[in-house]
C-alpha cells in the first residue's frame, strides 16, 4: 500500500493528499454511513488533465477510485474505503461559459449549483435544477445522481438540463457526449446514460447544461392544513390531475408538522398535515385560483399570498423540516417515489408501518412529483434492525403501488441491496455488462449501485 | 434462404408474410432510399409474444432483422435489404391505458401519433412530441428515433416524454426500462438510452408515455416578412434569446416561399423570407407582443391574430413547403441543427453553399431549436454528385458552427458516413460496444448508424 502511495505521489505530485482531515472526510457523507476504514489517498484534481493521469495510473496499477464532488449526498455513493483512491473534483470549480444567447452554461463538475445561479442572475436566467442542497452540492454531483429537488414536477430534473458532459473513462480518455445545441440525434444518447450514473462509469469533468430566462409575473404561495394526511395527499393528486402544474408542491405529514412546530415554537393543532403550492409564471394566479378550489372542496383550510415576506414565512416551515429532524435524533433519509395518484395509498401505508414496527417516521414528499422522503428518527448511530425492517417493507410497498426504491438521491451503497427486487436479475446483469464497455476493470466506485 | 423462408414461416406461422407488396414496401421509407433488394420475409407482429419468438428465431438462425413502424422515417433506418426479417409492430396498434391522474398512457409501438392524441383530447390531455409526420407516424418509431418536430423548444422532444418502454432484446428477452413515475433513479437509465436508438439495441413493444394537460389560454399568431433571412433568422435567435418561448417557430426562406407561393398561387415579393410564430398558454398574448416588438425592431413586417381561420391561413403556407417541393422535383431533406444564435451564419452559409455548388436548395427551419431542413430538389431518382458534395460541405459547416449532423431525423444509412466527423472513432467504438452488449450478433438493423 505503502509503494502504490508512494508511486501515486510520485505521478501526480502535490495534489495527492493523505491528511487525516481529507481521509476521514472521504468516508462520509451526507447518508450518515461511514466506510470501516480510510481511503489510500485523496486526489484533488483541478484540471481534466489531471483526473486523466489519475485514471490512467489506476488502471496501470487496477487501483479503485470513487469520484467525489461536495460529499453531499445520501446514498453513500461518494464515500471511499480501505484501498481507494479519492478523486475529488471540487476544484474544479470554473464558471467556463455563459451563453444568454443560446440559454447554457459550460461548467466544471465542482462549482456548486447555487454559485452558477448567482453567477446567471444578472442576466435574467437561472439554472433550473434546485435539490434542496444547491447551496451545498455541486453540479457534477447533480448530473452524477440526476438531481431531484423541489421544482421537478413543472422544470424536471437535472436530465431535462444537460446538453452535454465531457468524461474521463477509466483507462484516462476523455469523450464529449451530448450536443451544444437543443436537439441532437447522432448515435446512442450517450450524455443520457452518464447522468444518473453515480460516478459508475466515467468522470464528469465538464458540463453544458440548459439555463432559462427567470419565471415571469408574480409567484402565488398557498399553505393549506388538512385534518387528514390522506386528503392532503389527495388534494396534491387532484392539482396535478386537474392540469394545474404548480413550481412546487410540499406536503408534510402530521408528525413531520409536530416536529416542526416543536423546533419553531408555533402553535400547530395535532394531527395536521400541512400542503404548500407555490404556482409561478404568466398563469400564476389562475393557477393559485384553481388549486385552491380544489384544496377547499377536499376539506383543506388555506390561506393564499402574493406577499413575499407572507410567502417566506410559510416556507420557512418547509425548510425547518430537516434541522426539526435533527434536533430529534439520528435520521435516516429515505426517498421512494410513487405515481401520483398512489400518494393517498403511500401516506396510508408509510403510517401502518411505523405503527407496526414501532418506529418514528415523518415524512416530507414533493408531491407534485408523487416523490416521499419517511425521515427514520432513531437514537445513537446505529440503524437499529427495526428501522431496517420497516425501511424493507416501505420499498416493497412503493414498488407494489408501480412505483420505484428511489426517486432522486440514488442508489449508491445504501439501496444495493433492493436494486435487484425492481430490475430483476437479468437487466441487473445487463447494466453490469454496459457499465464493464466503459470500466473493464471494475474500477470506479466499485461496490456501489450495482 | 428458401430453407430459411420455411423454418421461419414454420416457426411463426401466418404472420409470415412474402407478398410482393409487403417485401417491396419494406425496402423503402420516407428518404428517397430504397435497398438493392428485397428483405427474405415481412413478421407482421401482433403481440410481444410474436417480438420474442420472431427473435428468437434470428438469434438461433444468425437473421438478420429490421424493426419496421410505419415506414415514414427520413434516414432509411427501417428499410430492409437480401436476407433480412423485417419486423412489423404496426399491427400492435392498440392503446392499453390512458391515466388522467397520472398524467400517462401506456401504448404499443404500432399506435399512430395522431390517434393517440384523438384518444386523449376527451380527458382534456396530449402527447406533446409533434413531428410534422404525426398523422401518419408510430409513437415506436418516434420513440426509436427520438423524434422532434415543430413543438420541441417549449415542449421539447420525444425523449422528454417517454417514462418506460418494454424492449425485447437480439435473443427474445423481455426487459422493462424505465418508471411510471415522473422521477426515478434506480441504476443506468436504459429508458433513455433505448430513445433514438434506431432499432439498433432491442425491440420496443410497449411504451408508457408522458401526457399533458392541453395548454389553457389563447394561442397568439405571428406572420412576419423580411427582407433578409439573414434578418429574420437573427430575430428569431433574439426572440429565445429574451427569453420569449414560442410554442412554435418556424422560418422559410426565400428559396422556399417562392415554392410554396408558386405552389398556392400567392403573390409573394421574390426574397422575402417568412417567420411564423406561435405562442400559447397564460403568457401567449405577453409573448407575442414581445416577439413582435424584437421581429419590427429587426426589419420585420408582421401581422399579429389570434383568429383562428386566419392563424390557419399563415399556417398553411408553413404546410404547403413539402407540397410544393415535390411539385418541383425529386427532394433529399436534410436536418442539421446549430446553436440557435448560429442560425443567420447557417442561413448564409446555405445560400453560399447552394451557388458554389450549383444546386437548388430550399429550406425550412424550426428556428427556437436551431434545427434547419435544408431541402435539395433535383430531377431524375438518383442524387447528383453535387447534391452530396453540397450536403457533405453543409454537414462539416454545422458541426463547425457547434452543431450537429441530425437534430431529429436519426443517421440511419443516410448519415452513417459522416458520424465518425462528429463522435470520433473513439466514441463510435465505445457505442458500437454498447450495441454489442445487447445484440452480441449484430443481429439488428445491422450496417445502420454505425
Amino acid at each position: 500500500m505503502t509503494s502504490t502511495l508512494a508511486k501515486l505521489s510520485d505521478t501526480l505530485g502535490d495534489i495527492v493528499s493523505v491528511s487525516t482531515a481529507d481521509l476521514e472526510a472521504a468516508r462520509a457523507d451526507k447518508s450518515g454511513h461511514v466506510s470501516d476504514a480510510a481511503p489510500l489517498a485523496v486526489v484533488h484534481a483541478r484540471s481534466i488533465d489531471d483526473v486523466q493521469r489519475t485514471m490512467r495510473y489506476a488502471t496501470e496499477t487496477g487501483t479503485p477510485v470513487v469520484t467525489r464532488g461536495a460529499g453531499t449526498g445520501l446514498a453513500g455513493g461518494a464515500i471511499a474505503g480501505a484501498g481507494e483512491i479519492v478523486l475529488s473534483t471540487i476544484g474544479m470549480n470554473r464558471i467556463l461559459e455563459i451563453s444568454r444567447d443560446d440559454e447554457l452554461a459550460v461548467v466544471q463538475p465542482g462549482v456548486i449549483n447555487a454559485d452558477l445561479n448567482t453567477a446567471l442572475e444578472p442576466s435574467g436566467l437561472w439554472f433550473a435544477p434546485d435539490p434542496a442542497s444547491r447551496a451545498i452540492s455541486t453540479i457534477g454531483g447533480n448530473i452524477a445522481t440526476n438531481a431531484g429537488g423541489l421544482l421537478c414536477a413543472k422544470y424536471g430534473v437535472t436530465r431535462e438540463s444537460v446538453l452535454g458532459v465531457k468524461v474521463v473513462l477509466a483507462d484516462g480518455r476523455l469523450m464529449e457526449f451530448g450536443h451544444r445545441t437543443v436537439k441532437g440525434v447522432t448515435g446512442l444518447d450517450l450524455a443520457g446514460l452518464m447522468i444518473g450514473s453515480e460516478g459508475t462509469l466515467g468522470v464528469i469533468v465538464e458540463a453544458t447544461v440548459k439555463v432559462q430566462a427567470l419565471p415571469q409575473g408574480i409567484a402565488s404561495t398557498i399553505g393549506a392544513w388538512f385534518a387528514s394526511v390522506e386528503d392532503a395527499a389527495r388534494a396534491a393528486a387532484v392539482i396535478t390531475a386537474t392540469g394545474i402544474r404548480p413550481a412546487i408542491m410540499e406536503l408534510l405529514d402530521p408528525n413531520a408538522m409536530a416536529s416542526i412546530a416543536d423546533h419553531l415554537g408555533l402553535d400547530v393543532r395535532p394531527g395536521q398535515s400541512f400542503l404548500l403550492v407555490q404556482t409561478d409564471g404568466h398563469g400564476a394566479s389562475v393557477g393559485a385560483e384553481n388549486a385552491l378550489a380544489v384544496i377547499r372542496s377536499l376539506g383543506g383550510d388555506a390561506e393564499h399570498t402574493t406577499d413575499p415576506a407572507e410567502s417566506a414565512r410559510l416556507f420557512g416551515m418547509r425548510r425547518a423540516f430537516h434541522p426539526a429532524m435533527e434536533a430529534r435524533g439520528t435520521v435516516l433519509i429515505e426517498d421512494v417515489c410513487v405515481p401520483r395518484s398512489a400518494l393517498p395509498a403511500m401516506f396510508n401505508a408509510i403510517t401502518a408501518i411505523a405503527g407496526k414496527h414501532g418506529v418514528d417516521i415523518a415524512t416530507v414528499a414533493h408531491a407534485g412529483d408523487g416523490n416521499l422522503h419517511p425521515n427514520f428518527v432513531f437514537q445513537g448511530v446505529d440503524v437499529p434492525a427495526a428501522v431496517w425492517a420497516a425501511a424493507d417493507e416501505l420499498f416493497l410497498t412503493a414498488l407494489r403501488l408501480g412505483g420505484t426504491l428511489t426517486g432522486e438521491h440514488g442508489v449508491g451503497l445504501l439501496k444495493k441491496r433492493w436494486l435487484g427486487e425492481e430490475l430483476g436479475s437479468e437487466q441487473l446483469e445487463l447494466q453490469r455488462s454496459i457499465k464493464g464497455v466503459f470500466d473493464p476493470q471494475g474500477l470506479l466506485n466499485r461496490g456501489k449501485v450495482f
